[in-house]
């Protein structure tokens, strides 16, 4: 009796702790969104909303971090608890990562001013677009503890790299043929690394799903196709 | 005795997980190092040296995730060890993503071309030197569980970023008066930007060995200057 109270008080812990990932991926998905968003349309309202929301991400981050430690300590975890357990510190790691992009996106949201390329305009949504179901469906793989969805996650990740390989190289020549434009395409260069950069996170929360789910790692093979630090002269090289 | 003996066991696997997580800060301290000069000597063979290097700092990574998951499941550690072995994963994923940003440094640096201002060429270096002492001190801080020395290199990291902050008003000013050195100067603005996430990572690190040290968060009020996202006219607001 004694024993099934403790086991009992264990699992609704954990739960807490899977429930409160799950919570921190949302605002996080909120805030790419909205982050986007305020890039497109121009949105100062938007952005600073999404700047300060930032602050409830790190809030779950350091409540999460508390948890883990203190079930660690006190419960002595095994096998797939444990991975879930220390799952969700990774997890915990990559989402607040993602949060700190959503919010630099969205702090240069004011700054891009409107000498820029209304084609890229379209390019940073299609990118956020990506990025978003990449972690919408992660977050829904660790929900469902589903690891070939997390692998289906992780292969997405090139396309994302190849959207921003050719973001970056339209950038430069557009800045080439009109030097007032730079201010606003550098803004926009980072909002494109930014985005590609969640997207890398993403794939490492689907690697960590899968471990959790499958108790190995997924194989490491992991495609990568983001190629901007080789460019050397984007007008030849496009 | 045989108590002794398991007790003996669990500080020898706990010494091994530190000393892997010192050797990986050892290769990503040479690996900044060695992709700075690969950028400021143009030099091909040590900038590849560098991205193939970055291979051993994944391993490792691979090794102590391993080795801390075993430690949780089989010494079921308590207090400052439990620190010391949760400690030893954030530390290693701070440490893989310095070992990535030094890796797209040395990408960067066959990259960049001859038309770039030698004056930022100044910079750079600097931003390196300053970054890798904060690596280094915090892997001693971490090393002599040194609490203070990790809240100084900390406090150091603004000073990094106002440095960020005035080389990138500088490259956008270069690239507006002279669109050949476009190309260029965005990889040296994301060589920058790559320095300037190194420091965040060494202030995560020394907030991580504060909370090892003294078993509480480091005060929250993290310093933070990098306010680039703001620019919206460099030849202005310089």
């Amino acid at each position: 009796m004694a024993d099934n109270h403790i086991v009992s008080a264990f699992d609704q812990e954990l739960n807490a702790l899977k429930t409160k990932v799950l919570r921190m991926g949302g605002i996080a998905e909120a805030n790419i969104a909205s982050a986007v968003q305020a890039v497109v349309r121009r949105d100062r309202a938007l952005a600073d909303r999404t700047i300060n929301s930032d602050a409830r991400i790190d809030v779950f981050d350091g409540e999460i971090s508390d948890l883990v430690t203190r079930l660690l300590a006190l419960r002595q975890p095994m096998a797939v608890d444990l991975r879930h357990i220390v799952g969700a510190l990774k997890i915990a790691t990559d989402l607040e990562r993602i949060g700190d992009y959503a919010k630099n996106i969205a702090k240069r949201a004011n700054s891009i001013g409107i000498a820029v390329p209304v084609q890229t305009m379209h390019a940073i949504p299609r990118m956020g677009e990506m990025v978003l179901s990449m972690v919408k469906d992660v977050l829904d793989a660790l929900s469902n503890e589903d690891a070939d969805r997390a692998v289906e996650v992780r292969d997405r990740d090139p396309a994302l790299d190849e959207l921003y390989n050719s973001v970056f190289r339209e950038l430069l020549t557009y800045m080439m043929e009109d030097p007032r434009t730079i201010t606003g395409c550098t803004h926009l260069l980072f909002i494109a690394k930014n985005l590609e950069r969640i997207g890398d996170h993403a794939t490492n929360m689907a690697e960590t799903v899968y471990f959790i789910v499958r108790g190995s790692r997924m194989q490491s093979d992991r495609p990568k196709a983001d190629i901007t630090s080789q460019i050397s002269d984007p007008t030849v090289a496009a």
